[in-house]
C-alpha cells in the first residue's frame, strides 16, 4: 500500500521503517522537502492511507498544509497526543475530557476517515508489541467501521493481539487522557517499556 | 484498627463490610446519623484511619463536616473521583490534569496524611482483586511514605499483589484521569469487571 507518514520524529520514522520492512511504499511528510522526505502535501496527496505522527500541537497545521482535498476520504490514522509543554513538566493536555485531538482533526477534515490508535505506548512497542513479555492492549476510536478494520489489519500484521475498539471518535477522550498516568508511570518505573492491559 | 468509612453508597458499604469481616472496628459516616451509621464527625473523630468513599462532588463538604481537628494527622484514604454528571453522560471531571481531588483534599487538610488509591476499579474488585483471572494493579499516590506503607498493608490483606506507588499526591492527576477511559471501556465491554494492568 502507498502510505504517508506525517512527522519526522522518532514515532514517525519508527512507523515508516516498519511499514517499509513489510513491503509498503512509504513517503515521510515534513514541513519542507529534503533528502528522504516529502512535503506534507506531496506525501498525503500521493498516499492511499495517512499516519499523523506529528506532535499534537503541530498536527492541525500539518494536516492543513497537507490539504483537505489531498486527504479527501482517505484513512487518517491519528497517533498524536495533545500534549502542552508550555506550562513546564510534566506536560498537561491542551484538550481535556470534553473534547480530543482526534475529534478536532475529524471536525476540521469531516470527509477523512480518522482512526485514533497507538497513542498510548512508546514507539518501539507500537511496531513490536511482542517486545513485552506480558499481554497488553492497543485501543482504537473512529466513526468508520471499514476504516477501523483496515487499521486493525495493519496492527495485526505488527503482532497486536488485543485491539480494543472503544467506539466512535469521541472515545479518543479516554485514550488521550491516559497520558497523565503514562507520564507518571515513566517517572515511577524509570523506563518507558510498558503498556496498559485490560485485565479480566 | 478503628476505621471510619465516610460514604454510605455501594463503595463505602463494600469497603466497610470487608473491613468488618477482617475484624476491624468500623463506623460508617454519613451526613446524618441513623441505624448502623454515625455522623461524619462522630465516625472520623473516633477512628484511627479514615476512608473517603463519598461521591467526589460531595467529598470536601463531607470532610469539612468531619472537621479538620477530628481528622488531624490521621491517614485519610481517598478513593473518590471528581466526576461531574451535571453536563450529561458520560460524566466529565471537575478537576483535570492540572490538579486533582486528592490534592484539593490535601490542601484543605494539610495535616492529614492523604493517600489516593483504589479509585480506578469497581468496588467488588477493590476488596477482592482475586475475582479477576489475570494480574492487575492498584495505584497509590501520597506525600507520606509511612502512610502509604500502612495503606499498602491493608491492600495486601485484601489480596492485592501489584501495588504501584506513583509518588506524591500530585500523581493522583494520573489515576483520576483514568476515569474517562474506564467509563468508555465499560460501554465497549458491556460490563465493569475489569481493571488496568501495567504490562512489561
Amino acid at each position: 500500500m502507498k502510505i504517508a507518514v506525517l512527522g519526522t520524529g522518532v514515532v514517525g520514522t519508527t512507523i515508516a521503517a516498519k511499514l517499509v520492512s513489510q513491503g509498503h511504499e512509504v513517503r515521510i511528510g515534513s514541513r519542507t522537502a529534503g533528502t528522504g522526505k516529502f512535503t506534507f502535501a506531496d506525501a498525503a496527496g500521493w498516499a492511499e492511507l495517512i499516519f499523523n505522527a506529528t506532535k499534537g500541537e503541530a498536527s492541525l497545521n500539518a494536516l492543513r498544509a497537507a490539504g483537505a482535498e489531498r486527504i479527501g476520504t482517505k484513512i487518517l490514522v491519528d497517533i498524536a497526543n495533545p500534549l502542552d509543554f508550555s506550562k513546564g513538566m510534566p506536560p498537561t493536555l491542551f484538550v481535556k475530557d470534553d473534547d480530543s485531538l482526534g475529534e478536532l482533526i475529524q471536525r476540521e477534515f469531516p470527509k477523512a476517515r480518522v482512526v485514533k490508535t497507538l497513542n498510548t505506548m512508546n514507539s518501539a512497542i507500537m511496531v513490536d508489541p511482542g517486545r513485552l513479555k506480558e499481554e497488553h492492549d492497543v485501543f482504537m476510536s473512529g466513526n468508520d467501521a471499514v476504516a477501523k478494520e483496515a487499521v486493525a489489519a495493519i496492527l495485526k500484521s505488527w503482532g497486536w493481539k488485543y485491539i480494543r475498539d472503544l467506539g466512535d471518535i469521541t472515545t479518543a477522550r479516554g485514550t488521550e487522557m491516559l497520558l497523565p498516568i503514562w507520564i507518571r508511570l515513566w517517572a515511577a518505573l524509570g523506563h518507558a517499556d510498558y503498556n496498559f492491559h485490560i485485565a479480566m
